[in-house]
């Protein structure tokens, strides 16, 4: 199995330390490749940046397809560019934020995300609705502190424990999950400091989890439905003559 | 007051043909203009087709704010680029499908919407998701007539008077709205032909309430949430580089 | 085009202002017409207000449409008489809160309504629920100062501006709808009040808004949905005749 | 116990046989007093009646708490008044209709609700909606037999059966309620005959649920909530001066 | 009329305070006996206690249908057993929760459950999205109280009242179910406390009014509906064989 | 890492087929062992059978977590015991009816779930509920077959294309789930079967892509909450020294 790995934004650094991470994700015989998109924003904070990384998502997606990878995956948490792609290709489209809210409905009663900046907020709760479980999503905060300043490891956790606290305390949560992909490294340590503030409160971090997911629907032969993502009609694209010229 | 009216495909008839007709839906002493994008797709269709149209509607609508326009209206029933115009200008930002739901929420107890191709449905849905109202939807179906066929007015209303019949009869609609801003000059003669059925249900074409609702907008001062709509920060977007050299 | 303007409560003092209001709120070539009910209650602020207004309402509604007006405007924001009017008259009858509340869903993730005594709030929610948007509702909350004591506009605002910063901190609302037509000439200090305490968020004034909604279903030639309204059956109905002996 | 039944139309008929009829429902101990309301509408069937009813209802009901009465039942499926008589007095008031989807949400998992014209229909859901159980109504449809005529019981068994096929065949239904208080003696033909056609659904006649309900009410001395049935404010309410001279 | 109330917990304390509280619940001419499970847990505190006690629940239900009671009523806030008896016995089963939330949802626009430990919690959030009122669940919080230990009535009403004071101010609570079969003769204590307190909020026992429900059912001649709880098939059931030896 | 299958039913076939199919299901370095329940029912369709097996589905798990498993999947569509398991446990606990709605949920706007019996059905509807996907379940419908009686395949997938059909074109299901764990080896020729009916839809099998939904939980160390899955507090639980004497 050969799986496409999209980073979705034009940052070299999140693209090199997502090729190391997600060779620790895939099981046993999977292949994993990372592939920068050639064109879009530094980050993705909002649905302007989205609206703008959407191109080089589909375009990166379509020569994924071509190329013969069996599956997708775009690591972004507002899933960009997922819906245009499931039409696109054949081949199963995963994207973080949807499939994590999956494993949080199925595993507490109800979740929070914390996410990186207000911007977000609209994105991950229209998510939630489109996917169904709106009704269990207790919460989506920001941290607001951008994504490309999340390296700050210990000022990312601190303000991400604050967060979950209010999560926990204020909107009932009872399971968590990073609200960007970027959060790499920091599930852990926020789960111990829930632990010694009293609440045992599982965390989950997308990325792993959804790689897993989009193994799991190769292996069984499985893709989106072409009832819901109907297949594009041909017609003339003049954007992508543009871009890629 | 100065509306902007995107046309949001590349399509020229339908610029031109925009621009006749939105003359006649605003009141007096509003001006508007039609801007067709830049680039984009021939016409609008599904998920990848929106994801590609969006970069031009955001630079249309970017440039309407620049140059003094008042407010901006999407003319594609799947509301592309409005989210994200809503985060980079000021001035209300108003879509068509949207809007036109809340007409039909108001007026009757469910609403069934008819549109396009099959293509268009799950971006509607979420739509209606998304503003809170997919309670009252009571179907969104497709009479799979690409959008540059509607022009042949009779197999386009036949069609739509079928489709009609379905929305009534199996899922109890009580409203219609046409699904797609290129159903121009059809309302009437579906209206009519539904009466003589004997059926007396509102149709409504989303163009004219649409606009009508954004000079409210702006004659109250009005516009988007700040809360909602966050301001989207600095940083490199390099696709704009490329898409305007 | 001719609009009646009910106004549903017997006070004089909110006829006279309404009359003054009303003809800032309309475009060039309407009319507005406003019109007291000729029995009911002084002010409406509970579900038995509500129905001791309604008979009233209904009379000055159905005269309306046969003295050949346009449209009806019922100046309440429990939209009192709305439903028995749209079924008894053919032209539109709209009411503010509905009207306002889907402005409301369409600029925001989620509204707060702030109105005058704890006796509208099921009202006001009971109406959210009816339109489809109850899911969007953040929350419904009072000043708990009586209708006719608003005319005290410091006391007013000060007590909008304590429960909008609730209606924001505690209930997660992005955008504020006041819930009496009576609240005239807050909206705009108290946007500003809020924006001093640094929250950008819209105020909407029912009243303006809704008339214009009303102006755009009548120049569209649009009305309520008669599968939803039914036309009243012919029967004998004497409290009519007890009325207006 | 005393409880005070209110028939909240003007027909004589219909309180006659509420008179003979209720008498069935009650407890050993219980007295129950039908009284009509002296103004109103011949029948109810639609949002404009109802309206018109009200005031005629609050009457009765004030004058039971004045007189001693424990409890009030307002015999009509749009439970019209309820919500104003809840604020207007201390003792419990009780609808059939909310009474009535309680005990269906129970021991089903889907209802349906079979009324008499298409007018009532809104009315109706909008309670489901107030009450919380929308989610599980199938559906709510009319003979279209107008209230009076319902006394011709074999059409009335007819076309009931007719709507209960569809509701189950159609809707899912697996409970049906009757949706007029008027359909006196009809249930258990209407479930036989459904029985004979293979289909073992229960069918809820609501008056004498509905009291026993209000006696449980009565007797653990539990009443509407004053949080949410917030008592009037004295005002004056000059149609009740005109109404009753 | 001969109802059987099923005491499910092997504690013989539980059955023989609710042997002596259930005889005032009932009518004049209701035997009602009281039948404790022979084997199962020693109180119910969560999904896993609930298991065990269904097999003795069962058992004790079909035998009351063998003996030719007319009803039957599961003394557990979880409902334990209730569907898997609806399905195995023809006469009506009732349960304290499904039936005290929807006495709930008719008298308020919103209840809170206020229940004996936090293992509780998931299962009666369950059973108010089962009966399709989970849309006026305010809350559902625990005293954290083993049910045994709820005895100590000072302990155990001071834990409610905190409890209380939380449903109503963070919750939005208008009023409260107590969440526990056990909690005996606290509920007129905490409603008065609260009263003290400022708020007038209706405090609900939930065994007398399911008793009263119940018997209404009965008298009515109505049950659960066959078509949601089916019949079960004939089958090896080996567990009771081994249980019942 | 080591899982336990726990075959629910007593029945001996399903344990040897499912210990045959379990082995193709898991990863590469995953140890599977199936092991039935001692005590229970032959086949679970319905709520009391559901309720009869938990007490062997529970012994099962905990044993299972004493001997160092490290994951438990329950193989039945009810789910049962899994709310049980999941308190009196820490390793991850799956249920194959949660899990595969939500891959549903996922990969299509709306889906339907094909099972065996009636008696099944509200079981599967109450999970969609508490799950939060009930808003995607467009219909859970029944073949009617016995469990055991599926081993006639060709009688089974007939069936179910005639279920699908009506899924499909009644209730616009985008993608199907099969609602029977004993339903081995008809998924791909269901599937087929759709497709050459000119229905390019997905039909999930639930157990493998359930095991592979555990492997990914234990892989990356999570289990259910805690604060949603309390554990059991210490007591008398007197069935289980009956059942395992």
């Amino acid at each position: 199995m050969k799986l496409m790995f999209i980073s979705p934004i034009t940052d070299e650094n999140f693209e090199e330390k997502s090729r190391q991470e997600s060779l620790k994700y895939v099981s046993t015989g999977t292949e994993i490749e990372v592939r920068r998109v050639p064109y879009g924003t530094a980050s993705i904070e909002g649905a302007m940046d989205e609206a703008l990384a959407q191109p080089g998502i589909i375009k990166v997606g379509m020569d994924a397809q071509t190329e013969g990878f069996d599956g997708i995956f775009v690591s972004c948490m507002g899933d960009p560019g997922v819906n245009a792609l499931r039409e696109a290709v054949d081949i199963p489209v995963v994207g973080p934020c949807r499939t994590t809210m999956l494993y949080c409905a199925d595993i507490a009663a109800r979740f929070s995300v914390l996410t990186v900046t207000d911007g977000v907020i609209p994105i991950i709760e229209t998510i939630a609705h489109e996917l169904g479980v709106a009704g269990k999503l207790a919460s989506c905060k920001a941290i607001n502190i951008p994504v490309l300043e999340l390296v700050d490891l210990d000022r990312t956790v601190n303000a991400l424990f604050k967060l979950a606290i209010e999560a926990i305390e204020k909107y009932d949560a009872e399971v968590l999950m990073l609200g960007c992909t970027g959060m790499i490294g920091v599930d852990i340590s926020l789960r111990n400091q829930l632990l010694n503030a009293g609440y045992d409160i599982p965390v989950l971090y997308p990325v792993p989890i959804s790689i897993r997911y989009l193994e799991t629907l190769v292996k069984n032969k499985l893709s989106q439905s072409r009832m819901t993502y109907v297949k594009p009609l041909d017609k003339d694209r003049s954007i992508f003559n543009m871009l890629n010229r």
